[in-house]
């Protein structure tokens, strides 16, 4: 190798650092790179870790995708676990190494930083809490695994987000009894509390104790307390609330960073300090609806920008495309996947939007194995573009997603939906896939020939004087419904207009079909209608 | 009702003549509708029936979606079933129609008419074409079933397309044994040679004959004679070689017909006489890339565009978008998608194109069950613009031609690909998921980081003086490569610079991946080099 070119050090060697080095040696056969890791594993499957838990990856080994050495071997990079940086100093570029075999302090140039040292589990000071396992690396995965090897009977798992949802499926996998403690009113806090509703009956129907809306206030030696006083057994408990970004070494330095502890970057992942760069969950990025500072603390993320970076230092035109957040999670075979905003979201930040709700089948009804997808796609009520989507499913689910994330890249509106072309045979979609369901669903909207009512705006409105009418069989009426509906079955309307209440009307069937259809009937009979989005699927799913 | 807005008449009461009939209901409570059929059902499930055949569809009843009475109740749509319509008066505004029951004929006067005739299988004109069967509707379905209830022993499908892989796999169900004839040299043309080759190797695998590049001559009493001589076993004869538009009574009517039959519309749908639409089989396709005209029989544009032609009629302001022709199909678990151009068309048509291969997992390779994705991109090489693609796989094929599909209809570029942000959790994705890769690799040519070569051209290349490097290890090397290459392991490549022929290179890997980390180092030592895209997996199948 002839002359070096630069010498770029690395905080962290997983997702972000070592997408990042890779990259640079691609690019750059002549830099130095060393990447310094505080554990002893770099590359290692994060996202795997719950799996390893459960038995469902049994392999330790396979959750190690590189080594110091294989990586030394293919891209000349100076790897060095145990190794963990102290402090930078900035004006002499030098950071201090502690080597956690000897505990000697070095120091070590640098002409470019790169900083992916990512999160940290979150762990409230609750008394008790040192019982309390969390999960992010190799250490925490063989500790909970020995853990799950003493054979206890119960476990709790505080926090209901992905993690902790993944975590207590492989929990439960092993046989113990689990619960799951979330501190909000519903889990999976991407979604709106409707859709995370299908996921907690998931649990539910595999043996989970799923209690929302309470506080863990003492770990105690084989229970959890709530605040409620109500005492859980819990041989074992777990902490995933959420993670903080591991920014205290950028802070020291006297990096900016934001009031959630993100790292200041600008489009090109470049901190305060021009020779410091940042990615991954420690860095800050930019929301792609409002431009605005964001944390979103995903893989695909961090792999992404530690490639970018790795552009930037050698100087390519290129940067870092605002984020979206996609993400998925399966539990028991069932995915819950989103993009975007959620509803709570927007309405928290007083934007104008519109909600559909749909379950379409994945595949065409008339081809076995077709299972119920619970989508929800939200636009822009003004502009029709799209903010965010939900889709909850035994299968196809994590596809839909990902068109709408992709649609959404492309700049489509949401009646743009309506004229994709995907690929449809029985087995894998419909000739009206549900996606272009949505779009034409939302282009009734957009052209007037439709108004749609959300499941918690019903109860009001019909207080407020307007009558519901359920267009579904009397058979399904009776089966349930919604309090003060009367029943007019969509294939008699025609012949029953005089039974249809005079003037404003909301309707409603099983998912918004039928009701649509009976809207456009009684909109030709002078009625002004609403149907309600998702019908009585979605309604009776969130208010239950 | 009140009085009648207009009078529609429909011809076909299938997939783009109902989706138009009830979404004009929807529109226009006041119209009279009226569909003709000529068969005795509407609304079937065409794309089912192959599924019926094998008994995976066991219930006949599922095929068939809605009835003449349920479409009367719920849309008071007037379906007429055994109706044919054998002529159009254009003058008088007048349809001719046959009762088929009594043979009766009477005409029908129209405001609009709406022909969605769709096509007939093509049936060449053999000797002893009178004993094979085709698959189109619910009558040729049980003519099918009748005769596969008669045991036979073998069966020959002429004609390798979706349809006849389709019949093949569920005639095999039935314990049949399966011979593919097809005359081209590869089954599935919408695929290129080297793709179509993976589903070749399933169906025999599965214990079907394929037999490509061969003409049958003779239909026999028992057998298939070829233009070689050979005669195949034939119990069973299923012709299925294509399909022609059924648009012989748009021509009679003087309406223009382009040169493969198909009906001339504009981008609403409508034909030379303005009363008059077509969509569907029978009607002519702008194609996505040139605009030109294009054939394309597919459920999902027929449904579309059905519901298209209403809202037309109705006078909203809206048109038709060119046709990408995303397709799929199952064979036995192995999936086989596509969208947009081929390379052969590309080829043919002169155009300046970039083809990558990849053949990634389908989720992380660290969690059980990730299955090889064989993909396919077709770039143009002046603009990125995204032209196709072809994607084959036990898993997850379909949902990376959907979000291909979607990025090209989003005006997406190759490159953007790298930049999707979709949903990933080991079971469903990869943190760089399959499509981010093609887009990285596509990023890395149009940067100038990397040349690709393709396995068509290796051969030309290397016996011009061109050496080949396999950068695989050299077990893999030993257990197959490319004639006349030459064995360095990426690892240890820059320990024996020395050895690498001097000047220009090709190399070669498994898939690519090495290949492109081989190239970046020997590009910086000075070489000029192209990595051979797909690697040698591709090359292996494509000329094996
Ligand atoms: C259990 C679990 C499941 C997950 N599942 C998914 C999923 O399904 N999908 C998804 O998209 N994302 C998932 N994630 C998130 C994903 O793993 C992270 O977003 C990603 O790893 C972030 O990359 P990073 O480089 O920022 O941080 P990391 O990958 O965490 O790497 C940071 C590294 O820096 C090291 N480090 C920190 N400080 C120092 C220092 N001072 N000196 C030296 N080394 C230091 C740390 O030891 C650590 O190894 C999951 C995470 C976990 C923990
Ligand atoms: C076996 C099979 C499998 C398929 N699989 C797929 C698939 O997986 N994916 C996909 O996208 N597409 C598939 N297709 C294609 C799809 O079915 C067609 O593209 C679609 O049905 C075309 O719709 P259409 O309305 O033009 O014609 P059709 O649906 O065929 O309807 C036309 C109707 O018009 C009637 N008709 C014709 N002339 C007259 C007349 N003069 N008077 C009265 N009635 C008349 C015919 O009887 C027919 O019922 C498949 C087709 C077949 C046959
Ligand atoms: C594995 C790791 C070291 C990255 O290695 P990498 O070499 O950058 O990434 P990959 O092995 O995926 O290869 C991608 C490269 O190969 C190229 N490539 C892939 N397939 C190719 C093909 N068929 N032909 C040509 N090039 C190909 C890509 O273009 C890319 O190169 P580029 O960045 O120069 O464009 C890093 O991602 C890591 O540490 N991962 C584990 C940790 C982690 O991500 N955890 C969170 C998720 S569980
Ligand atoms: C079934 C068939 C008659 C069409 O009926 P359709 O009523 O137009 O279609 P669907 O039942 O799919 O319903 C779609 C309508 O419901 C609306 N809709 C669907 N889900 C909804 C929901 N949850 N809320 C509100 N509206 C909804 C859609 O917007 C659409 O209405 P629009 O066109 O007015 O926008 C016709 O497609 C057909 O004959 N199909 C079988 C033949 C065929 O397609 N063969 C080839 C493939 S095998």
């Amino acid at each position: 190798m002839s002359e070096r070119s630069r010498k770029v050090v690395i905080v962290g060697g997983v997702a972000g650092g070592m997408s990042a080095a890779t990259r640079l040696r691609r690019l750059d056969e002549h830099a130095e790179i060393v990447v310094f890791e505080r554990s002893w594993y770099v590359s290692f499957a994060n996202c795997g870790l719950p799996y390893h838990v459960g038995g469902v990856i049994e392999d330790r080994q396979a959750l190690l995708l590189q080594t110091p050495e294989s990586l030394g071997r293919r891209f000349g990079i100076d790897v060095r676990v145990g190794h963990e940086v102290v402090s930078i100093d900035r004006a002499a570029k030098l950071v201090s190494v502690r080597n956690l075999n000897t505990d000697r302090v070095t120091t070590e140039s640098y002409d470019t930083l790169i900083l992916s040292p990512g999160a940290s589990p979150f762990v409230p000071d609750l008394p008790g809490k040192e019982r309390a396992l969390t999960l992010r690396n190799i250490a925490d995965v063989d500790e909970m695994v020995a853990a799950v090897a003493r054979k206890p009977h119960t476990a709790v798992v505080i926090g209901g987000g992905f993690i902790g949802v993944e975590l207590a499926e492989n929990l439960q996998l092993r046989g113990i009894d689990v619960t799951i403690l979330e501190l909000s009113d519903q889990i999976l806090p991407p979604l709106d509390p409707e859709m995370a509703a299908y996921v907690a009956q998931e649990l539910v129907e595999h043996g989970i104790d799923v209690v929302t809306g309470t506080e863990a206030t003492v770990i105690g030696e084989h229970t959890v307390t709530l605040a409620t006083g109500e005492e859980i057994p819990a041989d074992l408990v777990v902490m995933s609330i959420g993670v903080r970004p591991d920014s205290h070494l950028a802070k020291d330095a006297g990096l900016e960073v934001n009031s959630r502890g993100g790292i200041v970057v600008d489009e090109f992942q470049r901190t305060s300090d021009p020779a410091i760069f940042a990615v991954g969950d420690a860095a800050e990025k930019r929301d792609a609806l409002t431009g605005d500072a964001a944390m979103v603390p995903l893989a695909q993320t961090a792999n992404r920008h530690g490639r970018l970076v790795a552009d930037v230092i050698v100087g390519r035109p290129t940067s870092s495309k605002p984020v979206l957040g996609t993400a998925i999670v399966g539990v028991f075979g069932l995915m819950a996947a989103s993009v975007g905003w959620n509803e709570k979201r927007l309405r928290a930040a007083g934007r104008r939007y519109r909600a559909i709700h749909a379950h379409p089948g994945s595949h065409a009804g008339y081809y076995p194995g077709s299972e119920t997808l619970h989508l929800k796609l939200l636009v822009d009520a003004d502009t029709d573009e799209i903010l965010g989507a939900q889709a909850i499913g035994k299968d196809g689910a994590d596809k839909r997603i990902d068109v709408i994330a992709t649609a959404m890249r492309g700049g489509l509106k949401g009646a743009d939906l309506a004229d994709l072309e995907l690929a449809y045979a029985p087995q894998f979609g419909s000739a009206k896939d549900p996606i272009n369901m949505l779009g034409f669903i939302d282009d009734n909207v957009v052209n007037g020939q439709s108004e749609l009512i959300q499941w918690h705006e019903v109860e009001a409105a019909h207080k407020a004087g307007l009558p519901l009418v359920d267009v579904r069989t009397p058979g399904e009426f009776r089966r349930g419904h919604i309090p003060g509906s009367i029943n007019l079955p969509v294939d008699e309307l025609r012949d029953r207009l005089d039974e249809v209440p005079a003037g404003d009307l909301i309707i409603t069937c099983q998912v918004g079909l039928r009701g649509h259809v009976a809207e456009r009937i009684l909109r030709q009979a002078g009625h002004h209608v609403k149907n309600l989005t998702g019908g009585y699927a979605t309604w009776s799913t969130a208010t239950r």
